[in-house]
């Protein structure tokens, strides 16, 4: 079992953003800027475009009042996309509020943010859905 | 009208990849790696999350054999999803092979490749659709 499907079974605790019957939406806690934001269904899939079509017509779907919730309590330009999906083999697509081209470069410094924090964003993400 | 709505109407050339109503699919120019494909609605819209339900709905069923395609076409691990969106005010997705974390990097030198390079990954990926 990928970690992924242990944090959508409770068995490793997150931050919840959001959840219906097939994805489940989540704070990074190894974030790119505040309010990066983790959208996995739940069934595992390795590879992202081996998501099942029925899938990839609600993904988007159920990211996207997300990806708006963020956008309007982060500042930003705009809340970018990205998967990669070379560590944990379970589909996952990154919510990153971003400025500039490099907000999304993974290969930068993560932030550490503290329980609070972290709750904080939570919390006013949530508010806006 | 944006670049990229020129592209779509044929004003500008592209190496085009697929269509339908109202996406439209074609190698990056200016790639990360070889197969690198840019896809997009043909309905402008700045900001991806900005996309109508319908268009969301739609966009990763057809973006999803294109990326099949493109891995089984270029050597890679998978291929990844990036979704910028600071320099062109059209909505798009990029299809990026990679192997590494740091093949989606936008701040990377872009590849030169020969128009014939292009055509040659063009076709490819075409017959594999």
């Amino acid at each position: 079992m990928t970690i992924f499907s242990k944090i959508i079974r409770g068995e490793i605790p997150s931050y919840k953003i959001a959840e219906n019957e097939h994805f489940y939406a989540f704070l990074d806690i190894f974030p790119l800027a505040k309010g990066h934001t983790l959208v996995i269904p739940k069934v595992e899939t390795d590879k992202f475009f081996d998501v099942s079509d029925e899938l990839m017509a609600e993904y988007l779907l159920f990211a996207k009042p997300i990806a708006r919730a963020i956008e309007a309590v982060i500042p930003c330009n705009r809340v970018g996309v990205s998967v990669v999906g070379l560590e944990v083999p379970h589909a996952h697509m990154h919510l990153i509020p971003i400025n500039s081209v490099d907000d999304m470069n993974f290969s930068r410094s993560k932030l550490k943010l503290s329980p609070e924090e972290f709750e904080t964003i939570q919390q006013a993400i949530i508010a806006r859905l």
